[in-house]
């Protein structure tokens, strides 16, 4: 898929030229040129390509699961019942300090191959269920070592500032003062933060103190992302397109003036509707808006144990289209070119053109659209990193 | 799993004895009796069984797909204008009358293995897009062929009374005495036809039409179905009932009076929430109260190129949690023990119990609640047909 003119940039009876793990050249394979005629030849049999996909949100990383928190809502039980009975995020810190890393990279290991067998090469993984300096590093290692153990990037976000853990109950400026911003620090100076990530939300943390972590990340040359608007709108998307951040995501909330801003700076907007079809959510993200102002529009699975345990991109795909009303087209651009913007690699990977990197997912369809229509349904014929026959 | 008291009938540390395709014997490994001292053993690690999946309501044999009409749509399209574009079941009708039966089975065998990769034992099929005599025996003879094909069940349903074909608009009364009758006739001389079906909506048959065609399944011996009240209250699913119909299917608008006529007659409420969810559907089916009047109810893929293209029973058992509100205990015994019953089979499979066939599925999960809660997941292990170790 090249990106152009026509719609989904597609490229009938196309060649891809690959050298040293790069695209050097694509288009219709009657006009390869002929510094290519004696170089090593694989077909695909017609089938069709697309830029491998890429999940630009995920929390894949974690302890648990809250299957019988979901099953308690379903028997009616209130928030309130499901706090007292130990559910909520709350389980979720506390099954993530449990065990160690090991134990963290066994579970989420099934969660990764899932993506990956629907043809993700990259995928973005947050902390934000250690809450503690040791197990935020804890979680980020680990995620770390995913990346190498599989052919697959990894590109990290640090969450502390996820959620209020237990022990800072109603002391948000001293767990920010003596974990978040200590944290952030430790990460960044083990490598293991390419980014800085926030809750700005009622339930999580206001603007003015997501304010203080995007300081931070400054200091330290960190670009910044935002959980923003999914609640309600506390202008946490105007705040991240102020910092430059990459992306602003779920978004249900969003207003025009946090559409204005987002445009104005290019923050890829991050639509997430697995957690809004899992929360049964009535509120839709303002897509004509984003789509009016010019914002790009990602698509990623949130891949999480409470509002979103959802673990295929291309249904993803499939409830954007569904449920956002975002087009195929722009659902699969989604998965691919901003998905790449949102983390910051759009010079590198999300379309097939000369320079990136050859990653791409080959397909058993034959139109584009097909990967948006199905649900619960994997065409992969296989997915093809660098210069790998 | 055995069917109980205690939630989802779980039994802990639990054996399965199977001689001859059949379980002969099932408990806590403890008590398991003496006589199987010496029997061959295979152990499962300890992981979650339950029964073999079952979905009881599918349309995997189709010739072509949906998808552009479904890009349509999302491009704003009105019905008038997709069905100008040759789009609709008409377009599916075009696509499965052009095609023979090795290329309807080349098609629907991605689609069967994708349900027979997530512990589907046994699917049910409808003809129903072929609408000439010839074109509804050749799909019955393609679904017969895959249940041969692959270690599947396959029940088939006759389904000529699903739309009228366009050669016959005007003439549903025509249609039905020179297609739907003579050809049910066709495919029960042939041993094609397993069962008989309908639909029965605004946009298809009315409740006089489908009685006609009911009064000939009875003269011929053969079971019915009927698709009823899913995008209004014809009292299609009275109709069934009063017909001591195995299942009727989709009932987001059945009333009262209908879910007393199930509940009376046994008649099982076959849920379809992946054509709600495709559809974007508001009325939901009445799920409170088809439980309190102890009508079962099954849950089925509906897969189909239109209205359902979902081919994942678990996402379907997922999406019948989120978007119909069932526990998940209702929806796993919905996609096993209810499906069962749906197809007429209750005393053969659908439940782990001595004397049904040892169709087991083995999961890489703790609890069963973790089939409903994940969506886009397959945990499967192994899937165990009768004696196969
Ligand atoms: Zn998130
Ligand atoms: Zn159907």
């Amino acid at each position: 898929m090249v990106l152009g003119g026509v719609p989904y940039g597609l490229v009938e009876d196309a060649a891809i030229a690959v050298e040293g793990g790069h695209i050097a050249w694509v288009g219709p394979h009657a006009e390869l040129p002929g510094d290519w005629a004696n170089a090593k030849r694989m077909t695909l049999g017609g089938r069709l390509t697309t830029p491998a996909l890429i999940d630009c949100h995920t929390h894949i990383v974690h302890g648990g699961n809250r299957a019988r928190e979901f099953e308690m809502r379903l028997h009616g039980a209130t928030y309130e019942e499901i706090a007292r009975a130990g559910g909520g995020i709350v389980s979720t810190i506390a099954a993530t300090r449990a065990v160690d890393e090991d134990a963290l990279i066994a579970a989420a290991l099934p969660r990764l191959n899932a993506l990956m067998a629907e043809g993700v090469s990259t995928v973005e993984i947050k902390s934000g269920y250690g809450l503690s300096i040791e197990d935020e590093l804890k979680m980020l290692r680990a995620a770390r070592r995913l990346g190498e153990m599989r052919q697959v990037r990894v590109k990290t976000s640090y969450l502390a500032a996820h959620a209020l853990p237990p022990e800072y109950k109603g002391q948000a400026d001293a767990y920010i003062e003596e974990v978040v911003l200590p944290g952030m620090e430790a990460a960044h100076a083990e490598g293991l933060a390419d980014a800085v990530d926030g809750f700005c939300e009622g339930i999580a943390f206001s603007p003015e103190e997501i304010a203080r972590v995007f300081d931070k990340a400054r200091t330290l040359g960190l670009p910044v992302k935002l959980h923003a608007e999914q609640l309600s709108n506390l202008g946490g998307a105007k705040l991240a397109a102020r910092r430059h951040a990459l992306s602003a995501d779920h978004l249900e909330y969003l207003d025009e003036e946090g559409i204005a801003a987002m445009a104005k700076s290019g923050t890829v907007a991050v639509l997430l509707p697995g957690a809004f079809y899992t929360l049964r959510e009535t509120q839709l993200p303002p897509v004509a808006g984003l789509r009016a102002a010019g914002v790009p529009m990602a698509v990623a699975t949130d891949c999480n144990p409470g509002s979103s345990p959802l673990s295929s991109l291309l249904l993803a795909i499939n409830m954007a289209c569904t449920l956002f009303r975002l087009s195929p087209e722009e659902a699969l651009a989604g998965a691919t070119r901003e998905a790449a913007r949102a983390l910051g690699l759009g010079a590198e990977i999300g379309t097939i053109e000369a320079g990136k990197r050859a990653e791409i997912a080959v397909w058993n369809v034959e139109h584009p659209v097909e990967l948006a229509y199905r649900a619960g349904f994997n065409p992969l014929h296989r997915l093809i990193h660098g210069d790998a026959a």
